[in-house]
């Protein structure tokens, strides 16, 4: 299934699932892949920069100025299990803008702070977020409603 | 640290660990990313592309298509806790080529047959081994020897 829409099914797993690993690329093609935490409503997965520990200031992070340069991003969020007839991934590829404000910036925090109780005791103010408008999604194995 | 070379610690790590997450970009630097399974030595990745079902063939995979258009790879290998201040990630960059017979195949797939006892029932004759050069390591938080 190749489609911009998360299916119901798609969306529960989504939900359940803690982690994704998010794959940008700067403009020479080099690619780049960090862990996140990460919601996901309709067509649209929110990821915020938030202070954690970071090497370097937000701006200067590798997915940031990746995103700055070539807004096209992929997600993987999957399962691992030693029987490998259990394992499953959903693939997201879409593209992605940095915002540090408005509506968008606004419901990506109440979706993180929903899932992560632990966004709820973070101060975020002006951490940037990071907002992919899902364009394909790629089911692989037990990924949800495919049991 | 960034440097190809891997410390013991984090190969001690990444031992422990059961999945990495590639990232690969075409020519066109459309990023993509997989779960794979994965065993280092020295300053060498190596995962096969396995039997586990495939939505298509091994050559026209998008990881092997993409490194054949572009050989620099990374992979992230982390582990994730509720408990914030215990997250940690590794990541590999490097250089990826696809071999499916000589000596780094046959390395390969001796490292992660002991890695995976999965692996040593499956036929694995004629599957492309993807090889990466790691030429720079990322360590953050709990990856190894910093506990």
């Amino acid at each position: 299934m190749r489609t911009g829409a998360v299916p119901a099914e798609v969306e529960r797993f989504l939900r359940q699932q803690r982690v994704a690993r998010l794959a940008t690329a700067n403009n020479r093609g080099r690619p780049h892949v960090v862990p996140i935490c990460f919601a996901v409503s309709g067509t649209t997965l929110f990821t915020v920069i938030d202070r954690k520990p970071k090497r370097v200031g937000p701006k200067a992070l590798r997915r940031v100025r990746n995103i700055r340069q070539n807004p096209r991003v992929a997600a993987v969020i999957d399962v691992y299990a030693e029987d490998w007839s259990k394992l499953g991934f959903v693939l997201l590829e879409g593209r992605a803008r940095i915002v540090q404000r408005g509506k968008a910036y606004t419901i990506g925090l109440n979706l993180l702070r929903r899932k992560y109780p632990q966004y709820r005791r973070m101060d975020l103010q002006n951490c940037p977020m990071i907002v992919v408008t899902i364009q394909n999604v790629v089911r692989w194995g037990h990924s949800g409603g495919q049991r």
